[in-house]
């Protein structure tokens, strides 16, 4: 669990008493290789932490998946706007590799706020950081060029190319398949 | 300042520490009718909260005004995605009305999570309701038509056909202003 120490420890001390805690908390759960973490149309029950492995965020729309995310090891996985007023998800999370990740429940998570030391320092500084993302994100989508989000996919992932099937990354950056290429090809000109 | 009390008290206990914290760090604000509360390409210093009057959310895009929320009486006002992490904000917000608002700096909001009893929670609170509601205004506009996004503006501000400009209405639903009138004759035929 030292790489969930160490992430909280990026907002709070984390010393023996909360270790404890999260240990206590959190339970390991693994996840096949195409298996959900999260349905559309089912309540959004977990915040995840993932050890090993990379989830993909999608949705359905006009009968095609959109995939708009990506999310590996050291980050969290959730859809809050389904887990925080814990309403039925319109989006879907799925292992995109076998993927370990260690999961807390809505209920497990308040108390976890609530009974460690800047339990909910935490929380605060967390959800804020993952709206910000979660904001950038939707702006890039509608304000960036393809060029432009493909080289922010790459920054964030740039193992992408031997991890993330190249219709998820076409899909996330927003173009067909075949303009992807185009596009790597561009870039690899500068 | 007690409907900034009553607003709080939603969500922690606020007793007279808590009144007089929270007065000491607030301080009131008058903004004239189109007066700006943030400006596109500055910092967002400060979250407000309304007491009395309007405010429009909107950012440009090629050279067009696009009007995306409203905040009025009793609701809180800032672009967390520029205040939380203190970076230019891409969008705007201004007065629609002469509105009083309490404001709060960055720096005195951080003391008010850390001296005050639930501070942090209160915060951690505040931004996760933020988060969804932004989320879903998102949402409704990729996925609602513009009827279902007239009739849950509506639902927001009742007494919106007083108070906003048609235009403004028109482009938060995201038609055009002759549309609006057809969208609306429709709606009072049901």
């Amino acid at each position: 669990m030292e790489a969930l120490f160490n992430s909280i420890a990026y907002f709070i001390p984390v010393g023996e008493a909360e270790k404890e805690i999260i240990s206590t908390f959190f339970t390991e759960k693994q996840l096949k290789k195409g298996e959900p973490f999260l349905e559309e149309g089912k309540v959004c029950r977990h915040v995840g932490f993932i050890v090993k492995g990379l989830m993909r965020y999608y949705l359905t729309q006009d009968g095609e998946e959109k995939t708009f995310y990506f999310a590996k090891e050291n980050e969290f996985v959730s859809n809050y706007e389904s887990f925080v007023p814990q309403v039925p998800s319109l989006k879907s999370i799925e292992a995109l590799e076998d993927t370990t990740v260690y999961v807390i429940s809505y209920d497990n998570l308040n108390r976890l706020y609530s009974t460690m030391a800047n339990g909910e320092r935490m929380g605060r500084l967390i959800i804020e950081r993952v709206f910000v993302e979660a904001l950038q994100n939707l702006n890039s989508f509608y304000s960036d060029t393809p060029e432009q989000r493909y080289e922010k996919l790459l920054l964030a992932h740039p193992d992408l190319q031997q991890r993330i099937p190249q219709y998820y990354i076409a899909s996330c950056v927003g173009v067909k398949p075949q303009s992807l290429s185009r596009i790597r090809k561009r870039l690899s000109l500068h």
